[in-house]
């Protein structure tokens, strides 16, 4: 009699978003005459910009043509595509990251959920608190994270590293007691949107590299930073390529989220003993995975053309100007805000020590404006609320107005 | 300090279709002047159909017009796809199969390789042997087969069922004392393109009823059936809902190999316990997947549209012409050929008692023909060789034309 995989039983039934649909569903039903604003999941709204629908349009065509038919991919990915993000996200930063190293995906999503694999089921994994919950749920589905607590609402077996407004949202190095083998970090972050400056990244780089533990780097929001001394890439430290492996996305910086195109990086050098993860990951990309679409790949070269470049900046400076329309509204009205500089997300305290999810109750009922309760991503994210730059601005700014109008 | 899935370091390091790579890469160099035809790795040549091409270029459109766009897509794929499969591939055919059974994904490989997650890892596997190797080797990674027996070529727990000339390639039901918990099946098979009857089919569902086996099976080739009590899908046999989940590919009936679509059916009967499988893959999916992309999406709506129903079935009529003509140009040579009737690929038998790597050599050196050893699917398809329909007919004609000239 066949059994299943008893991990999946113990994850807990919290479907963050699902929690946050149902009670939106709820509340229109029974409000049909209100007009609900979302500034919840972080998914984009601006169209895919000309470039990009151009290079879509051109595969397209050379697909139906027998001369210029493209039938299954390299297994890594186009050399165009894997040679213009070397070009363009690393050496251009000054990072040495060859075309070779670069693994082309359908988002960094799945890449962030399949990359434990590739590792012993006893390695101890360290992560922030709040997080994106993919993280930790794909060690669960593993068998990596011991029992659940489900008061404390954390993993016998995982890490926690709080990130709350004492720490100005950057985790700490774990204590000489618990050291991690596998380190989740996401910079610019999500949910907090809080960013840590390259001498900051760099402690952590050397952590790693004293402890022998990988760092998993998960740069999907780095088009949103605009500060000088943030790093768009863990490969601007010294020592990182020996340690660490970083997952990009198309999705935030283009607008891929319905496209579906991200990448993961692993240098040559990352090895464990005499075995390189590179060829542990190329062997499960050749033998889980099939690549990503043509069409799709030749989409993401044209996110590096000079059209491409010119129409995504203005895309980001769209959406990051709701980021400081959210931001400095909500601040002026009294609100505790971080996040929102380098990166679409805004985190603010709860007003008068509410809850997450009483705050959310009440923007959703008094103003009708959806956001995410910070105590979905976590513990630490309780008495938090996050609010994305997603959105369009008109809303975005009716958004803020309504929140404005509540007195607490 | 970190350490791997030592799982991975057990794949034996024979990656079959690299070795023919550099095989062939050795000859053409040596010899620059020889036209080299290749019928080996079965990726298809014809380019998309209008109505697919027509389908991609508007939702191009779409995702570039803001009132159009779409960002993220529901978790089991778009419903106007999954109705399509569900009226078309299923009801049509008298299966009893919802909508939402049906998980849109980005090809068979990663769904038949992903599947595993969802088990135990005491589970005992049984497969086809020769096989496609994704079955065994994503069991591998999982730590599910136990040791490797490099001589004969096997795995120590998984269990094999030979299928060669002696059972007309199907396998038989495993004995008393070894009895599986999953069981894969590949229906026309790859890679020896041989079939089994309905009521074959029909034994396996009632086997698996009775032992509590899954049945995992691969339909990826359905749309090459030309007889009449070939089953398309394994929900035609009574109670195949409570026992199988079936993988389907749209790369072999509608020329996808670059395009990237296919599903998973997973009836909501289907249970361990009370716990239905249904729940755990669309967990799975929840977790680390995101979708395939709305364009490929609708590119796959478009494969049931009238248009380009009547397209694929040219389509598939040019490939088995082609089939057609490797059969019975070999058969009149004197070899021994099967499969080709219901599916895309040809499998000889090596004359001579030669060897499957011998019998490629020399069709490589001699004529100049480049198709795929049997002994690279398993130790049963050794004195086998595969030969695909997927080339252009005037290549195919030339290359049995050639192999004609050989003398033994």
């Amino acid at each position: 009699m066949f059994r299943i995989n008893e991990n999946y039983i113990k994850l807990p039934g919290s479907y963050l978003f699902s929690t946050i649909g149902k009670k939106v569903s709820v509340y229109s039903t029974a409000h049909p005459d209100k007009k609900i604003i979302r500034l919840g999941i972080g998914d984009v709204t601006l169209p895919l910009v000309p470039a990009v629908t151009e290079a879509l349009h051109g595969a397209v065509d050379e697909m139906g043509n027998a001369e210029t038919f493209r039938g299954y991919a390299p297994d890594l990915g186009y050399e165009f595509l894997r040679k213009a993000i070397a070009d363009n996200d690393y050496r251009a930063r000054g990072c040495d990251i060859d075309a070779d190293e670069i693994f082309i995906s359908d988002g960094a999503k799945c890449d962030t959920g399949n990359i434990q694999e590739i590792f012993s089921l006893d390695n101890r994994v360290a992560v922030c608190d709040p997080v994106y919950p993919v993280y930790v749920d794909s060690n669960v589905m593993a068998g990596r994270t011991g029992t659940y607590d489900s008061e404390r609402e954390t993993w016998s077996d995982v890490i926690y590293m709080p990130c709350t407004a004492e720490n100005r949202f950057a985790p700490e190095l774990p204590g000489e007691s618990r050291t991690p083998d596998l380190i989740y970090l996401c910079f610019p972050n999500n949910p907090t949107g809080a960013t840590i400056t390259r001498a900051q990244l760099q402690e952590w780089v050397d952590y790693a590299q004293k402890k022998g533990a990988v760092i998993l780097y998960d740069a999907a929001y780095e088009a949103y930073i605009s500060e000088e001394d943030v790093p768009h890439s863990i490969y601007e430290c010294e020592g990182a390529k020996s340690c660490a492996i970083e997952f990009r996305s198309f999705s935030k910086n283009a607008g891929f989220t319905g496209v579906r195109l991200g990448f993961t990086v692993i240098p040559k050098e990352l090895k464990c003993g005499d075995v390189s993860l590179h060829a542990l990951w190329a062997r499960r990309h050749g033998t889980k995975y099939n690549g990503a679409p043509y069409i799709v790949q030749r989409a993401g070269e044209a996110v590096y053309s000079e059209a491409g470049k010119a129409q995504l900046k203005e895309q980001v400076a769209y959406y990051m100007k709701n980021a400081k329309y959210i931001f400095n509204g909500l601040k002026e009205a009294g609100y505790t805000v971080s996040g929102g500089v380098n990166s679409p997300y805004i985190w603010l305290k709860t007003p008068k020590g509410m809850s997450s999810w009483e705050f959310f109750d009440c923007l959703l009922e008094q103003v009708n404006v959806v956001g995410t309760p910070g105590s979905g991503f976590g513990p630490s994210g309780e008495g938090y609320f996050r609010l994305t730059a997603f959105g369009s601005y008109e809303n975005t700014v009716e958004a803020v107005d309504r929140i404005r109008t509540l007195q607490f």
